[in-house]
């Protein structure tokens, strides 16, 4: 299945934190239950929060619509009074903003959720069931369009690799980050099936260890040769020649800074001191074209993600932690941004235009 | 208690696997029980492995005289035979090679193993007692060197820190890196101890996290204030300005290059981007004087260990893995070497003659 779907009345996920131990899919019925997989990191990734955020409204629709009609006795209960409307766009907008403040940092949850929020408002509807219509087709088609932008976007960016590359990734930004095909991920698959040889490079990605437990199962399972590495072994194996080029996702795009996981700052710093071309690969849904770096919050996570996995104590427990799940890479250090619509070159002083007017 | 030390006829060592979970007294009673505990990383840390290499010829020493005592049935088993000095030396001879070969890298290990066996040869014995005692002498004389060293080191370190300063370290360079009070640790212990407040940044050091479990559970015993990342926050960490300095020790040092723990070069390349000063703070036994960055062997160690922690696997169990334990620095990324006998500037054309004459 994808990574996220709709699945009558509730939302179907695979549940990220288990793998590569256990596959397993969970079901969120409620908006809180969304809200604790989305903080637990049950399902991440930049684009898929966009459909999480989409579907998170559609089931704030779906739950608020039910809870509106059981409360109504009359047998006219599938007629919506002004005030049953009110009270469920009340909640609705509630729900919405309990869902974006899950996690601050990228900004598709917002995008997602704000765009199906802006469908109903659009519409003018005056009715619970259509408003729950509406929302459930928006949120569907994000996750479509997910899927058809990730697929134009691997084919933008296949064209900048060449046979033979050895290709360093870090975090997921793959299948399992999107509702399926996914951004950097999707690249290098893309570039596989138009016949190039590549090898991937997977950092582990502390302190979650997306790059191990998720892209590294990714490539393995589409049979994509991939070798894992500590995050700081990077600085050697490109100082030995051992990489051609770097390929991240993206959480935030800004005019002057990309965000993403945690320790892409360093890979960028690494890439420019040997001359290895550093390539963001992200939909258009990332850029920011309101906020500048400065403007963005980075998420700080709990002290506990570095001092214990499972049972095992790797610190202290009283040990004091810095804990920030994302970095700000300055725009010039990044060689080529990979979007569905093309390749834009950050270099080039018109590079923004070209985006934002595309 | 010592990070190691000789308990009447074996070594004893605090098992650095355990922390901080437990702290454990093991004792080697044999040269092979010894090599595991190096192989296992139980006693670990370059001016460490020096000593461990010390006691363990004095143990290879104990354990043959007595063998060879054992099966000597004749009342005169105290007299040595010349039969008896060459197959007590043979022995003595195989075990150092074994000792030597646990770890590759890090060059103190095979100097101490062949310091002790050096005062056996010179002192031109040819009786096992006494044999014995000199390598015990000679062991018991490296790792009081070692501590006397470490404290000249510190003191001529911290003078190029300042009240206030945050430093960065990678991997564990302090007491349990050395027989006691640590080489970049030391540094950071003796400024303290001058008066400077320092604050810490440790980076937990993947895939064993000596960064994690050793130097923040060191530098809080200690009340240094500590604050634990992974090492991936390192670059954007210097890059919004809050690491004034990064410190780490060395496993060897050539003309050309510095060992150390993989992803210090990573720290290298970072510090010389934002114009951080680097230091490395190792003695002059970690000097190779006669090899240079081309002829040292890279450690590779074992897949599991970033598969898995504990029960806990954070990869596909058929992940392929790359996993060097060093990685080597150009000297033109260090801004000073600190070494007991004075702080010396790579950038000077004379540094090493410098190292090498004093």
């Amino acid at each position: 299945m994808r990574t996220i779907e709709w699945n009558n009345g509730t939302i179907a996920m695979i549940d990220q934190t288990l793998l590569p131990g256990e596959y397993k899919i969970i079901e969120c019925g409620t908006v809180s239950s969304l809200c604790e997989a989305i903080v637990s990191l049950r399902v991440r990734g930049a684009p898929a929060l966009g459909a999480a955020g989409g579907y998170g409204v559609a089931l704030a629709a779906h739950t608020g619509a039910h809870a509106i009609a059981a409360a109504t006795t009359t047998p006219a209960n599938t007629m919506t009074t002004p005030l049953m409307f009110k009270h469920f766009m009340h909640a609705l907008h509630a729900a919405a903003e309990m869902i974006k403040q899950t996690r601050p940092t990228a900004i598709n949850l917002a995008w997602g959720v704000d765009r199906v929020m802006g469908a109903i408002m659009e519409s003018g509807t005056r009715r619970i069931d259509e408003a729950k219509g509406i929302a459930l087709n928006e949120a569907i088609t994000i996750a479509e369009e997910d899927v058809q932008r990730n697929r134009r976007l691997g084919q933008n960016g296949a064209a900048l690799f060449e046979d033979g590359d050895t290709v360093l990734t870090h975090c997921n930004a793959g299948r399992l980050a999107c509702v399926d095909v996914g951004t950097a991920i999707g690249v290098i698959r893309a570039a596989v099936e138009a016949g190039k040889e590549l090898s991937v490079i997977s950092c582990e990605t502390r302190p979650l260890n997306q790059g191990s437990r998720i892209t590294t199962w990714e490539l393995m399972q589409d049979q994509i040769p991939v070798t894992l590495i500590t995050d700081s072994t990077a600085g050697s194996m490109m100082r030995e020649g051992k990489i051609d080029r770097v390929i991240v996702g993206a959480d935030r795009i800004t005019r002057d800074a990309v965000f993403n996981k945690i320790g892409t700052y360093t890979h960028s710093v690494l890439a420019k001191e040997h001359s290895i071309p550093f390539y963001v690969a992200a939909p258009i849904s990332t850029f920011d074209p309101v906020r500048m770096e400065q403007d963005i919050m980075i998420e700080e996570r709990g002290p506990d993600e570095l001092r214990r996995i499972g049972d095992v104590m790797l610190a202290p427990a009283d040990a004091a932690v810095y804990n920030p799940a994302f970095d700000a890479t300055p725009i010039a250090n990044v060689t080529a941004v990979i979007t569905e619509d093309g390749v834009m070159y950050p270099a080039k002083p018109d590079w923004w235009h070209g985006i934002m007017n595309s």
